[in-house]
């Protein structure tokens, strides 16, 4: 079950963090951006920096999150790139997750599943397109627009739903409430429990997660205690505002039930700290660790 | 103005039809498939299978819509096709809709916005990835993940934004009552409303419209008078189970007002009505242009 194994790396390396690749061609270091002229070479120069950051961080992390969009930017060979970085990650063992935030009617919604999560019939063959562990969904459409996701996973893969996001405006929708007393967050958040019911994993904890911002730490108190065998993707630490106080919410008692994405806090560090920038990526990672430490403790799966 | 040149477009061919390149290499006739055995393969087949579906259709509609999980399924090598596919559409004259329900945080936002209505900065240049007139987009995150595809399109480009969608669970959270008493698709309605206050053309309909399905006719009817100034496109109709009469409520009294999109019922014709994929595609949207005229009448500005 694929959330058991996420857990399992962040136990072994007790480490909750998760380095968001949002790689833009503006966040490289003059030098590798020397040259560049046409999404062909954005690609490479992108990719390039990617590796680097791997290889100086892949042992301290227990997983990475690729945001689609910064790749997308680049046409197709930026999504060259993005699939490099996803193979790439796995064979540094880490868990990846797709940060697409797909959502559609249920025959478009398999497809999306497909590309992701499983393969795609070709001929007489079957090819992954952009092989994920994990992709994050957005559920405004209701079941139906989930299940293929779920199906196509089999526990074996999973996804993050957005349930309160870390932006200014989430609250705009999502902290609306229902005439049932909920707010439209702890609505889609019993939708997301209930979507991961078949899924529970050995740590409690089922395949279908729930993206959840650091930046509000009272709707995470709220949810961490609603959503008992949902794990949280959390964005919004660091740069975003989030500090690893606000984000204790979103854990349970043995200091699992969420992974805590940074990017920009890894990706641009160098300018920071100065040095190289996959030598400085590392340097943040540890400064990461050791502030999440301090707040949740030793992670331990009781 | 993006949505008073579909209009005119809409006006000119007497046709509120959008063709939806929905194109899966199991929806080509055997022919096309023959010998396809990898990603490359498939994107070569399904453009080719698009360019006849195009140069067939391009005088009957104003407009197409690309879904692009069809596209993604078949990796880097399927974008090409989406991106081919796109600029060909717009050589023949038609509106370009990409359908990728793309939603995020501000700054990520801003990327798609980039990709799909404008351009992305590479070294000394900028290059346009997936050329669009229209993107559709998911409001979950509120206004600033919207707010960059607005300043981006500037008016010369638009959005879609989902609000109530076509498919048989939209109504698990869309249709749920706010606390204020207005449904949750209204008040998505009322915030798409807002956010295009400042683009309002000259046919009275703003720049940033709203995904309406032709599957729920008493919403579209509540929707239509909520919102005057904002554009449908108008999925379900045909596969999906929408007819005619059932979208009817979609428009004004002048016919105005949507735009209904028909992907499987044009692109799989040949397999109902026999003879070539491009003829039966012909056919299917002369019979649709007929079905809808039968209820509009004619559309005219007045």
């Amino acid at each position: 079950m694929i959330t058991d194994v996420l857990i399992e790396k962040i136990i072994e390396k007790q480490n909750p963090t998760c380095v968001g690749l949002d790689t833009s061609l503006d966040y490289l270091p003059e030098e590798l951006r020397v040259g560049v002229s046409d999404f062909t070479g954005a690609a490479k120069a992108i990719f390039a920096f990617n590796r680097g950051i791997l290889e100086s961080v892949a042992d301290l992390v227990p997983a990475v999150k690729v945001q689609i969009a910064y790749y997308e930017q680049y046409g197709a060979e930026g999504l060259c790139a993005f699939r490099d970085t996803l193979v790439y990650a796995r064979e540094k063992g880490l868990i990846v997750i797709a940060d697409a935030k797909r959502n559609d009617i249920g025959a478009t919604a398999s497809r999306y599943a497909a590309a992701f999560l499983g393969k795609t019939p070709t001929g007489d063959r079957e090819i992954s397109a952009f092989p994920s562990d994990f992709l994050t969904v957005n559920g405004y459409l209701g079941t139906d627009g989930i299940a293929p996701f779920v199906q196509e996973g089999k526990g074996d893969r999973g996804i993050f739903v957005l349930v309160k996001t870390s932006n200014p405006s989430s609250g705009e929708l999502q902290n609306l409430r229902l005439e049932d007393g909920r707010t439209v967050y702890e609505c889609m958040g019993d939708m997301v429990e209930a979507w991961g019911t078949d899924t529970v994993g050995s740590y409690g904890y089922s395949s279908v997660g729930a993206v959840v911002g650091a930046t509000y730490p009272e709707e995470a108190k709220i949810l961490r205690t609603r959503l008992p065998h949902t794990f949280f993707l959390v964005p919004g630490y660091g740069a975003q505002g989030g500090s690893a106080e606000m984000l204790s919410n979103c854990f349970d008692g043995r200091g699992l039930g969420g992974i805590v994405n940074n990017s920009r806090g890894i990706l641009c560090a160098y300018r920071k700290l100065g040095g190289s920038f996959d030598e400085a990526a590392r340097k943040a990672c540890l400064a990461m660790k050791e502030d999440l430490h301090a707040v949740l403790g030793e992670i331990c799966a009781k």
